[in-house]
């Protein structure tokens, strides 16, 4: 089976008819279905599959154990995502294995697609949450109470799909099989495409966060209640959207608003509270401090100006990431002349890089579009992809 | 049987547990109880009950026809709103009923109690749908075609509570019947507290209108796409909201951005649309009309810089409502000494101002505290609003 028919199998899952785009929410009926594809796609490759304590899936070619080549990515979306993001890396996985067993090659190490869990956070705010609990960057007892926008748990929604959610938490198992990780994804920008190069290595991750962002009022009638006698959060948010905007542009740094939740949102009441969360982003810890230090100062002046309250909460945060730079150059010696990119863009080699050799192979995104339904990589450059993926997979398993 | 017992068994229907707010949404299970307790309020007092052809409840006293005295306001409520803000008009009306009966009042005019459907317009977005579609003031086809945030449509949402959603529209059977209406009603602002006064007389409404806002961008990833390569909505949106505000100050207005909503509203995506409602209100429609005016420019000079999409339509509007004079008189005659006030708030009242007599009594609200939780009247400040309203019924079904 070719990757266009993988591809083909995967596309129809959790897609939006209205928009085009991908909903496959952590542990939801969509992204259950994208599960039990990996599943049979496996099965289909005699490649014993293993639900890990964390959620995540592994599907092993030879048995489990140390030194293990690892490839992957993930299977869940953004809310309206793209089809590429993600599974681009767990499908080009499988390929690259069919790739291998026509050249018959043998592995002299076991070798894992994998497909980690909840890695956009879409669900429960908390990016890379599969890779993040597997190596214990976040404590079980703080993810069992992460909850959706319906209030539902992980743990609830992890018990609904038959997993033991006591059982989350640091697995120095699974850890300890990894030998090298190497995880494929499609680029997010356009560095590849303005240097005109189907496949790009990866040499680290720029610091970034999210931040929860909370701005309390007082509900009151828009047609009755002064101006001077409200508290509207509303304005202290979108303060906050152009203060944030501002601080980035001027840090040379990325900050983003992208969800926003108002109560009681009746078009004629004051709200009562504005919940929103910032994305935040730059190329070192020291200027991406300085910006998350200026958005919060101003945001807490308008907030007394406009007698609201106001809290900003850190949710999730990874610091700089440099990939193994061994692993990088070895793979860039079999590849040939690739570019090496850094990225804005949070994985789960970004978590894994802490533990394991880890490394990462970027396909290119000629309009830079990702987190949209017109998120595209044109199919030559996803077959160099799952080419380049192969080899290197063939070099670290020989 | 009392007011307070009529109080005390609508209270609990539609109650959020969390907030202590009411979601009494038009046709929801909610709102459906609250019909029910209204027929069942009018069966314990032999009033037959009429469900007219735009789904407002009446409640008659002696046979439907002409010269009818009517009372009444409405059931739904905002998300999250207050326990008063309608029903105390509503349960006035029976409880003004069982005081002229036990006073032996005969009246020589039909006296009817009305609940209007959907005034807050919070589940289908337009305010006093079921008076405007009663005396024409929104087309019947369009009505049918609101959606609420399921996108379930009113026609829908009426068939589905046993009402046929053709047969909406302009009632001039209905409207002939009225002689006179007068609503009672909990004062939104602080004008009676600051007066000392339980009760007072309405002499008109400011001209107010709702906005729908669509703001357009691109969906795009937060931590790869470059600031200036974005369009990013969101921005407009904050800006508008300011403007909104200071716009309004300016001018001695009244503009509230209080519903918001945002696609793909993901941490990590740039959004591709926000939408927002704008509530802009002012003393005269010179004065309004050059805060929605310069909104809009403002509005439109930023998604330029943005390169966002914009547009503003307007949803909803009533132009300044003067109760009848004559009416107000003979209320404020019959009443002793109360104050007349104007409002900044809408009621069927003033929908149905245009087409026949019609006047308004408040009561005092302490706090001013409306579309919120925290609304509240006393108890003997209600009841003097119940007696007043007798008075009036009294005087004008004689």
């Amino acid at each position: 089976m070719s990757f266009e028919d993988l591809w083909r199998q995967l596309a129809p899952i959790g897609r939006h008819s209205d928009t085009g785009g991908y909903r496959r929410y952590a542990y939801s009926p969509a992204e259950l279905e994208c599960r039990a594809w990996f599943q049979e796609t496996a099965a289909a490759r005699d490649l014993p599959v293993e639900t890990d304590r964390n959620g995540n899936l592994w599907a092993w070619w030879g048995a489990p154990g140390p030194g293990a080549v690892v490839t992957g990515s993930h299977l869940d979306s953004v809310p309206d995502g793209g089809a590429f993001d993600g599974p681009l890396g767990v499908i080009s996985g499988f390929a690259a294995i069919d790739l291998l067993r026509e050249r018959g090659f043998q592995p002299t190490r076991p070798i894992a697609v994998v497909a980690f869990a909840e890695e956009e956070g879409g669900r429960f705010g908390i990016a890379c949450l599969g890779s993040r609990l597997l190596t214990g960057a976040i404590a079980p007892e703080r993810a069992r109470e992460l909850a959706d926008q319906n209030g539902i748990t992980l743990a609830a929604a992890m018990s609904a799909a038959g997993l033991d959610p006591d059982e989350i938490g640091r697995d120095d198992t699974a850890l300890a099989r990894i030998g090298a990780y190497v995880e494929l994804h499609i680029e997010q920008g356009r560095a590849q495409a303005d240097l005109d190069a189907p496949v790009a290595v990866g040499t680290g991750i720029w610091p970034h966060g999210r931040w929860r962002l909370e701005f309390t009022g007082f509900a009151d009638h828009a047609g009755t209640t002064r101006l001077v006698d409200r508290r509207d959060p509303m304005l202290t948010y979108a303060n906050t959207v152009l203060a944030a905007r501002k601080k980035a542009r001027l840090a040379g740094a990325l900050a983003t608003v992208g969800r926003v939740l108002c109560e009681p949102n009746g078009t004629n009441a004051v709200p009562s509270r504005v919940r929103a969360w910032l994305d935040a982003r730059a190329a070192d810890e020291h200027i991406l401090t300085g910006v998350i230090t200026e958005i919060e100062r101003a945001s807490r002046e308008r907030a007394g100006r406009d007698r609201t309250g106001f809290t900003m909460t850190r949710e999730s945060y990874t610091g700089p990431v440099v990939f193994n730079p061994e692993l990088a150059e070895r793979i860039a010696g079999l590849l040939g002349p690739v570019p090496r990119l850094a990225t804005g863009a949070g994985h789960d080699a970004g978590v894994l890089a802490a533990h394991v050799p880890t490394g990462m192979l970027f396909v290119r995104n000629p309009t830079g579009v990702s987190h949209s339904p017109a998120e595209h990589a044109e199919l030559a450059d996803c077959l160099a992809g799952v080419r380049a993926l192969a080899t290197v997979i063939e070099d670290l398993a020989a």
